[in-house]
């Protein structure tokens, strides 16, 4: 059964009951380039881009940009389509420049985001012209004092703040507290914008918090908004620093199963450009650029993962037991003594030929996935499993509980909500080659990211 | 200062106060290869090989076999020192297996395992001729009774069972109850000798099971082996199968930080040995080979990670507080709410220029380490710091409240026990390359893998 809102915009099942993406069949795709396999469907992910613009322009009264956040899944042939919806791109490293730049997105649409920025690495991205770099602590700004003295045209900055507003998301992928890693704490503004003025290089324009990922209520956000222009009027009366632009950062969540909804993109934006307005009204400040960074909101439900299965192991209601307590418990925690948790029906182990290497969410943050057989997308569910990667650790276990009819080896699953936080973590852990990535798109499968190969995994070896 | 037993056995502490390892200053090394990087201590490697090859001998009187499980790292330099060791070698994948043949690993001493290793990586392993594969489930040995049919030599076998016996450890790293996704329950014993009785290409020779990772109290392993032993009696009585060799798999832990003891490699193979022999003479069984299969306690303490740091945060106090309540309350938990835990003196982040996608191990298991600073290896510790990595994500913090010298951006930070599960889980998440993996011994580095270009990054983008 397609929960319609979790699958790519475009997925249907087909006449031979097989799951269609972007017009293809997900059975077929399978068979010719083998599992595990990642499917990007480009309908899904331009709009993605298409709600945020169009949103923009519809409730903020001032100049606004969307940027996608590469760090969700960035591949030379995601950054194209990227450029061509007229995001903008934040990158997190010179590795991610240097891809957006290999695929001609311009430069002056790029925004450099970290909290570690290696001296080479911000050389490169002055070196390139980025749109931005957003500084995130005091050692960073004055090295970028150093690298930028001498320049003509001063390199448009912007200050990460940490406003000290936490989201309830996993506390892995909350940032914005203030004793997160990233962002300037808010008593550092003044000794920064001491900073600023004294490096004729520099030019600050922009301030930017980000409170998390994941995130489907958006107040905090709302709230952080308040504390940036709190940030921008106290800059204007003491230091004289115009601030033109505010970005709330990105973070809105995508669903991962049935009961989490698809935010709305129109009311989350719609939000935020009201209360900036407001919030720039009552402080008597000019209404800057409007500034949101969404990534996983734009690529996660794009993506479908396909894996195979390799081969089934029953499991004895005593043993489930045990497995499901120490889930309760919390994956990470040492506990393994039963707790007193009702036995789930969960009968089967899947096995499947991917795994953690390819999609460490679940073991990383307990994550939660959809899945179907890609044949039979449309039977009903005979059963409970839960399907064990194939990597060599007990967390590798992609989904558990999951309702799916009889599977046997040889069947195709497809993993729903694939698009983000999945290939742009993947290792080569046990040394499995990484997937391949393709575009699908009115009945067209192109290749985004070739499979890798054994030779490449000793490209680098001695 | 050096805890000795976490560092490599060559550590030292030079007229510099540079920490030198294998010879070499790790300073200069950092300096000449840039950081990230990754030191492999060659003597410290090998002598772990030659603990365990002695202590067989010294313990076991029956043939015995050490096999080194390449899933904790893997290089072709690597696969070569160990084949020079005259150790075994697990591998758990195709990939595993073709880097094990490149560096010329004898085929013979291969053993090949996996919860779910799909058909054309049984195909290669049985082309290659690899001295074992260890079936997981029926249906992997269904599929391996098809593809042996007709050989005239058959395949040497062995069974990994689920003994049903949890050590204390991480959950994620715990393998053998019953609940594991590894291992064939001992219920489905007869019918896998049912199975390979049918399959005249098999020849099931071993039993195997293996408890998990990390594990400092080496009983669970004794009772496995008992266990083992049962099941070989009920193979000879019920089915006429002798089972010739017994191996409890791995698992024994390294130490990463100074309260952990080194384990006692010969005390823990004389434990195994001596519950063997005994096992045996209880059941009337022959003695049969010993095959014992460490990873990280081979790979770990060789192993040292160099970052430089990149910038610097201070912490307010308010704002450490609520980190240490979030860590307190599993890394993996949602929890953010304070819990009443007292504030440390933790001072300031030190950003640095790898994390999470060379060491994912404090980010999925919540994982702790000992760093000093490589250029001040002497000084004695000043402030207590946390060590965040360069990733966009907040659970990449790599050391919580670690003692330091006080560190300034440039200096090096040198972490221990990074040999094992470090690059062998290596991402590029954020699109940051990989580390070079340098070989040290006698005062001289060799390039065993070297760091990846951002050329590397887009070698299978279309």
């Amino acid at each position: 059964m397609l929960h319609t809102h979790l699958w790519p915009t475009t997925a249907t099942i087909n006449e031979q009951g097989h799951l269609e993406v972007g017009g293809c069949d997900a059975v077929a795709l399978a068979r010719e380039y083998g599992t595990p396999l990642y499917l990007l469907d480009e309908a899904t992910f331009r709009s993605a881009c298409r709600a945020y613009r169009e949103a923009l322009a519809r409730h903020h009264g001032g100049p606004a940009a969307a940027h996608y956040a590469g760090k969700a899944l960035l591949t030379t042939a995601v950054a194209r389509i990227a450029a061509e919806e007229g995001m903008g791109l934040d990158v997190v490293s010179g590795g991610e420049l240097y891809v957006a730049l290999r695929a001609g997105f311009p430069a002056g649409r790029i925004h450099v985001h970290g909290n570690a920025k290696p001296r080479a690495e911000l050389e490169q991205a002055l070196e390139a012209g980025v749109g931005q770099i957003v500084a995130d602590n005091l050692d960073e700004l004055a090295l970028l004092a150093e690298l930028t003295a001498g320049r003509t045209r001063p390199q448009p900055l912007a200050l990460r703040l940490a406003p000290d507003i936490a989201p309830e998301t996993h506390i892995h992928i909350t940032t914005g507290h203030a004793a997160s890693k990233f962002g300037l704490p808010l008593e550092a503004l003044d000794a920064a914008a001491a900073l600023v003025r004294g490096a004729p290089g520099l030019a600050l324009r922009g301030l930017h918090a980000h409170l998390g990922s994941q995130v489907f209520d958006y107040t905090p956000m709302v709230r952080a908004l308040g504390v940036l222009l709190d940030c921008a009027a106290r800059l204007r009366e003491r230091h004289g620093i115009a601030i033109d632009e505010i970005s709330p950062g990105g973070g809105l969540g995508a669903p991962y199963t049935p009961e989490q909804p698809l935010p709305d993109v129109d009311a989350y934006v719609a939000a935020l450009a009201r209360a900036l307005a407001e919030g720039c009204a009552a402080r008597g400040l000019p209404l800057p650029k409007l500034t949101i960074e969404p990534g996983r909101s734009v690529a996660a439900r794009a993506g479908v993962a396909l894996y195979t299965v390799v081969a089934t192991k029953p499991l004895a209601p005593k043993a489930e037991r045990r497995t499901l307590n120490a889930e309760e418990a919390g994956l990470n925690n040492l506990a393994t003594e039963p707790t007193g948790v009702q036995p789930a029906a969960c009968s089967r182990y899947l096995h499947v030929d991917g795994g953690m290497g390819d999609n460490v969410r679940p073991a990383l943050y307990g994550a939660r996935y959809t899945a179907l057989l890609a044949g039979r997308a449309g039977a009903p569910p005979e059963e409970l499993v839960h399907v064990a990667g194939r990597y060599c650790e007990s967390g590798d276990v992609l989904l558990r509980d999951v309702p799916l009819p009889r599977a046997a080896p040889g069947d195709v699953l497809a993993v729903a909500g694939a698009g983000a936080y999945t290939l742009s973590m993947a290792s080569t852990y046990n040394l499995v080659p990484r997937p391949a990535l393709l575009l699908v798109a009115v009945g067209r499968a192109q290749l985004a990211q070739r499979r890798e190969r054994y030779e490449d995994l000793v490209l680098r070896d001695a």
